[in-house]
């Protein structure tokens, strides 16, 4: 039976508040996620809340989301609007909150078998583009993202909320430059790295499975020894004064041009 | 000669302040603009401050800028760190902050026969969204974009740090959807839609100068009758759960293709 909380100063409601700092999601294990179409995704994907604050069970996705909540040995918590935006920040919040047990991130856990085409992001500072890089993963059929130097952290409520639920269904994990460089040699891949510096126009090049296309900080872009070592490095075209692209649209742009040379078959 | 400005108290502060809210810009006819990168460019594009803020002359791009502005009649104001933190908002404030007066945004300025490729947005609510959909719009040699409806504001602080300078080298114009489409109408221009809905995958159409791309609202998309004004309605392929992508993302995604199309003639 769901409990029922009203009181600002319960200590679950303090708990998932909490969740909004990194240094708290990391010493607890946990992460927030909102609203109920990204719950449902993560529901479908095999993922259930320990917690579960929801302020409406009118909707039957939501009543449905309560018992697998429960069945699985979650609790979950009746509560009111203005609880749900002092936990999540936010000004009109989602009818829905869940707490989830933070995601293993280990690079031995991705299986590059597993999918054509993977994203590898370095020092991606802005948990929006994280969150947003996922959501095009997911549509052009990415196995996940990894994460490598110094990147925002994927469960920050920003990304989670930009991944749109991508972040259940794609597989993430966190590196650091040698160690992915050690594993990436370890089997077949193609790196594929985008540069201003490049002379191959990104259409001319021919990409291979699996291909993991490396994106760089949203101010420098790659570093010069990260370029040095991908297998194709090529440029898009740039018609105006700035040469420069959001690092997720940049992400984007690429992936669909992978994805559709192996359309063409 | 610049002045010197270190109190919080002082009313340009205010002012300039005043202008990260909508009320406050429309009101005052100014908007703000941050960081050396995104003020040369505006430079360049032949649009200088009316009131120029900085905490550090050191740079030769600043100095000539400071130089620029004093000449054009405009008030170059020395200042710190402290008080641009306290006008930008931003825990690490670029070292110069521009306040510009607002842009014309009547549709009757755009002149599309000065771009093969135009950009309209409708009721787009992300700032950020807007701005990279700018930047975009720069990279793939567009001439601006057309805001459709109720959107967020261009020239809020979000969008005009996420356009990276694009605002001032993009025509921007803001209209309404009856008003949008007699003025489409009056001359050739193809208007490009894309949608779950149509059955034409976005590499199988064949784009025509001037284009138009079409651009829906976030979580809505777009409105089934301004889907039905499209001249070209295309599917991008979604081969994840989510069958969807961030709105600057899809805009890139269309936009990058229209332009390998024209690109191989």
């Amino acid at each position: 039976m769901p409990r029922q909380i009203t009181a600002f100063s319960n200590p679950l409601v303090k708990q998932a508040r909490g969740l909004r700092d990194k240094k708290n999601r990391r010493a607890e294990g946990l992460f927030l996620a909102e609203g109920l179409r990204i719950l449902t995704e993560a529901s479908e994907a095999g993922m259930l809340p320990q917690m579960l604050f929801y302020s409406d069970s009118g909707h039957p996705l939501l009543a449905q989301l309560i018992e697998e909540t429960e069945a699985a040995g979650g609790e979950a918590i009746e509560t009111n609007a203005d609880i749900l935006h002092k936990i999540s920040g936010k000004d009109n919040p989602q009818t829905v909150l869940g707490v989830f047990p933070a995601l293993d991130t280990a690079l031995d856990r991705i299986d590059r078998a597993a999918a054509p085409l993977w994203i590898v992001a370095q020092a991606l500072r802005d948990p929006g583009n994280i969150g947003t890089i996922l959501r095009t993963g997911d549509a052009v059929g990415a196995g996940g993202l990894i994460l490598i130097d110094d990147c925002a952290d994927p469960f920050s409520v920003e990304a989670v909320r930009a991944s749109m639920g991508a972040l259940f269904t794609q597989k993430i994990a966190t590196s650091r430059w040698p160690d992915f460089l050690a594993w990436l040699r370890s089997a077949p891949g193609q790196l594929i790295g985008t540069s201003l510096n490049a002379t191959t126009d990104y259409q001319r090049a021919h990409y291979t499975t699996p291909a993991f296309i490396l994106v760089g900080n949203e101010q420098a872009g790659l570093p010069p020894a990260y370029e040095g070592e991908c297998d194709v490095l090529v440029k898009m075209p740039m018609l105006g004064k700035a040469d420069s692209l959001n690092a997720a649209v940049a992400t984007a742009v690429m992936a669909f041009e992978v994805i559709n040379q192996w359309r063409r078959g």
